[in-house]
């Protein structure tokens, strides 16, 4: 990408801001490439390309053109995680660039209804043009994921192999750079690690809300054992699966453990520092970074909508025919709907959080750090 | 409904349309009952109740006046399929009932928005108040997907029983009188069989067809065959379905077997003249045919996708703990998102169709008959 | 637009379809000129851009590119309406582009909400660089408003000047070949004229709906006399409006006034079919133009309402000061929103239908010439 | 409303912590009630109702209800607003109140899409039912005008009338004792005023931002003067507008008059703090009041846009016929939706703001001030 721009700049220095005069509305949006680029190829007879293949490309080509929005949207916001400190005043925009992602990302599975104005039949006038070719290899998306922090070793295989066979040589290498960079994942666990209170001297935040937390596990298990409805087998399944969340639980607290034997991606200590931002979300240092990981949820929600929708009229155009590049469409689309999940973690930290009620109230010295500097006088 | 509809009427029954004057926005919206029917019953101390308890009642109680309506829209449709003789002049109105339905559905999957503005920490101050309850028991949703047609055979298990067994002994009844009634995909059924089209003197549609999609299928097959990329077991597996295709492709033309032992549920004949509405949908007899079937596609998909959001906003909400009412929440969702399809035969046509290239052209008696008569002295 | 095309389709003739194995995504969406065409121009200093222009650019170029998309199914709708006789089975491609236009235009007013992201100050940061260009000049945008048929005359007034001196010389060469052409509300009166039905032998419609309508009329006039809460002004008013619309009506049937006197658009013939499509949509022949229309009151709608969006956001970006291209933004944009409407008779016509219970029944003959002829031998 | 909600909460009272086991989805939503509440009272002849009405009672309803959960909202955000100072730790409910609000209003306006899929001919079976009621005397909607700070002066005449006139008494009773608590405009005008940051010792914001904005006007001035395209009229009228935009500006930082002599509703200090909010908004204590502001001005967008909408559809139902309860339909809606204005000023601020690259640098103390106290021993 950069490079690209790189070049572009290049060739457009002459438009500096001396020459703001001479932009016209077409040079600016440089609307001759851009409405040059739609050029159906499909054959109906009589010279005539199928009809509705010029809304298929028109609908890509806008997808791309937000992907690249998203892709730099990303840019501000890794560049501001990826400083070795990270600014309060810096959030604001890692804020502003996740929603305006977010509500991208709305927007794209809300076009899949243009997508849907297309019939099965009329998708088969031209769907043979592009045999070999598929958004599958949309270079920009892919970068997305990478970016993001779609490991290799969590994609669904494709006809049993990984999708980067599917790209061109020079894409794929591309894309190799781009995973040797560090992830945004990776970015937030860093940033979440270096949270100021989750250990603070005298402060016994752990011990009393794994108290609370066991209270409250220990409360469902008697609510299931009650349940007079519940089949016994249902019932065994639904103790076991309480008996996993207070095992995952003694996982998250427990200090010994390294990383790497955690069934989480991000850090015990990143996790920590989540909770303690959700359960105290509203103490003023803790207000953004709440709505920053309550976006990275939206987003990652988002993403699975996108591709189910995606699953979905795939089933609708193709049957159970094979996808357009030779994947196998819906099935495949399915799937990475919900194994591709990269924010999953902070999902699961759903499980734990306790009834505000029972919430160990923050002592005042810890409360204090949290607020702003202005009141010291005014107190 | 019809029965407590009735009883309604008659309470009301002093205002008639000599009373129209006296009317007023607040009398004629019954909006006392209305918004009295907001009543939390959290309690986080002083009183008080959870903050977000009001949003997630009016939400849901919005979802059950959506889902009065569509009930309300398909009594009209199911009263027109219902008829001995099912009047093209009737088939406007199922058409525009169908497309309110649809947009409701779009409605009611972005209405989850509004429930995601709140956060797991604010839902658990309030989510034990109705541990036994769960949108689940929502009578409505269920005689929704039984007058649909979904089968009780076909319904993904819950906690190892029917789902009946949650609901109230009153609501079970009611349920079971609707089951008893004729759903809509079999008066569709009936409707799509009658076709006048689909045989006719010395018409050889099917002769003709039949040749088209074999030669289809063949042209797939060599592309696989010829796809270097491919691994050899995905080319196999590809192969293999292509061999399904055909195989499924005899059963929908082959005349002589029961449709009992057909894999679908619609009959042979219902699918046969769906596919020829399909092909020829641009005769003026099945320009509105066409359309219903296409709506019938959107409300199955849209289904779907309210299901997988739900899916997904159920995780968010509660991690992998135990969904309300007892349910496992997320993966129970998210399996009815691919089960629960009714009108899933309409998609596997897809596999079907061939490129209006190839399409077998009308005989121009055949075509005549599809016409309005107005023409008859015009030409 | 045609000849840039035609270009394109020469420059690419290479990619028939027997090359279409080699076709890749990223060729065949020709993402190397399409992701090259975003050049920022602004300079915050360090060489960078305004952040948000990027966003500026990209939300404008998914504009023009859907704008090239409702002009192509525009195209398609136009060779309709511009054959000599409109046949039956071209009206579903009509109608499935009016339905996809109408589509598109709600995403476009959906989609500024992405623009909304940004707040004005990110937007001062590089409003400046295209001083002298404005969304005004999207030449796209006017070809679709000349097309569907806003008259020269009936554009609001732009600085005191016609919106033509604004656009480059070329632009507005094209722009004035355009208006040469038969605009589509045009096509449409002529289609609409030539519906048979409005004049049969001993069809006595108009004389019957001409009653009906004067007894509604009357009603009206009944219910403003007693009301007590009318203060005597407004009812005059009322009454004088009640007056206007008897004149109104009056115009409408009466078959003595040319066209050039009446107060339309449309043509009074054209009126009057259009009423007789709204009020007879039932009838099978009447169906598909009946839903042709109400997609045209939707396009109409939607166009406005999306100036009206626009007018909202240029005042929250601007507040009083210059638009950018010189305009004056919000009160520009507003004064379009109300004045630029081209399908507004259809809406007019809402003054006239008569409840159905009214409604003069269809002498059987009539209405058996809007049916199919498949029943000439079933019955 | 409050007295309504005790009522209900007696009625209710059994229904504590104690009962949840016996709460069914059915009685946790009052679903006999609530479902009882559509009563169709038009007579198409035959005992039947207009088969749209349903559609036409359950979209009022959905309303109504959301207007509801909208006022609950704005409970808390005026309760923390009403408060002696309002805690920073407040501000997250404040601002998660507001996104709530937004996000339902934008649902509202998408809402209207199915109130069209109804014709004007199907809402004239049924209009005449209610001829005195209109949407105009929603006490809810009334009740939001009033406490957002809708004041009664600003409000577009109606029939030559204020619109109380047409409210039954102990609407307008209550609707009196609403309108004397504090609105939510004068609260966040005390709450801006106390803004901390405008004035501090040493600090020359106002001396510098004066001269940054003077000379932007002077920029645009020199602009107009040398823009050829301009007609020696519309240059006039621009440089006007820019000497109108200097002064208003003069009144923004002049001390010495009183806000009764301001154009504005907000007071002199309330805006100048919303000034500086909007320029320092990267501060941390300015993130989350900034964001505030942010969906004020939407929420206000958003008012404007739904009374526009609607006054388009009641163009589309009614034509230019009465609206229903007298008033005059599309005409008054349109001009609700340009005067009816809250927040205005908060868009009129855009006149004024300048590019960041002009922006006065803030004293290192006063940056200071709007940081955090966990980075005193930090640093």
């Amino acid at each position: 990408m950069a490079k690209t721009a790189a070049k572009k700049t290049a060739r457009k220095k002459t438009t500096g801001r001396g020459r703001a005069a001479d932009v016209t509305y077409k040079s600016y949006l440089d609307l001759p490439a851009l409405l040059a680029a739609q050029n159906p190829i499909s054959d109906v007879g009589n010279g005539k390309h199928a009809h509705d293949e010029m809304m298929f490309i028109v609908v890509h080509q806008t997808y791309e053109l937000w992907f690249k929005l998203v892709l730099f949207e990303l840019d501000r916001i890794q560049s501001v995680f990826g400083k070795k400190v990270v600014a309060d005043a810096d959030l604001r925009v890692v804020s502003a660039s996740l929603a305006r992602i977010v509500d991208i990302m709305k927007l794209l599975v809300r076009q899949l209804d243009i997508m849907e104005t297309m019939t099965p039949l009329d998708f088969l006038d031209f769907r043979h043009v592009f045999r070999s070719a598929s958004g599958f290899q949309s270079l920009q998306f892919r970068e997305l994921e990478v970016r993001l922090g779609l490991a290799q070793k969590d994609r669904v295989g494709y006809d049993g192999k990984s999708f980067e066979n599917f790209l061109p040589a020079d894409d794929r290498k591309t894309l190799h750079a781009i995973m040797k960079k560090t992830a945004l994942i990776d970015q937030l666990d860093r940033w979440l690690s270096r949270t100021p209170f989750v250990e603070m001297s005298g402060f016994s935040f752990w011990k009393t809300y794994r108290k609370a937390v066991a209270d409250m596990i220990e409360g469902d298990r008697k609510t299931v054992k009650a349940s007079r409805k519940m089949p016994a087998a249902a019932r065994a399944a639904e103790l076991e699966k309480l008996d996993n969340m207070q095992a995952q639980f003694a996982l998250l607290l427990d200090r010994k453990k390294g990383d790497a034997a955690l069934p989480w991606r991000l850090s015990q200590k990143a996790l920590q520092a989540a909770l303690l931002i959700k359960l105290y979300r509203d103490q003023p240092a803790l207000q953004v970074p709440h709505s920053i990981l309550n976006s990275l949820m939206d987003l990652d929600e988002l993403l699975a909508l996108w591709r189910y929708r995606h699953a979905l009229m795939a089933q609708r155009m193709l049957g159970t025919k094979m996808g357009s590049g030779g994947s196998t469409g819906h099935d495949y689309l399915a799937a990475t709907a919900s194994k591709h999940r990269i924010f999953h973690d902070l999902f699961t930290l759903s499980t734990f959080p306790t009834p505000r009620s029972r919430l160990p109230k923050l002592p005042r010295k810890v409360a204090e750090k949290m607020g702003f500097r202005y009141w010291d006088k005014a107190e």
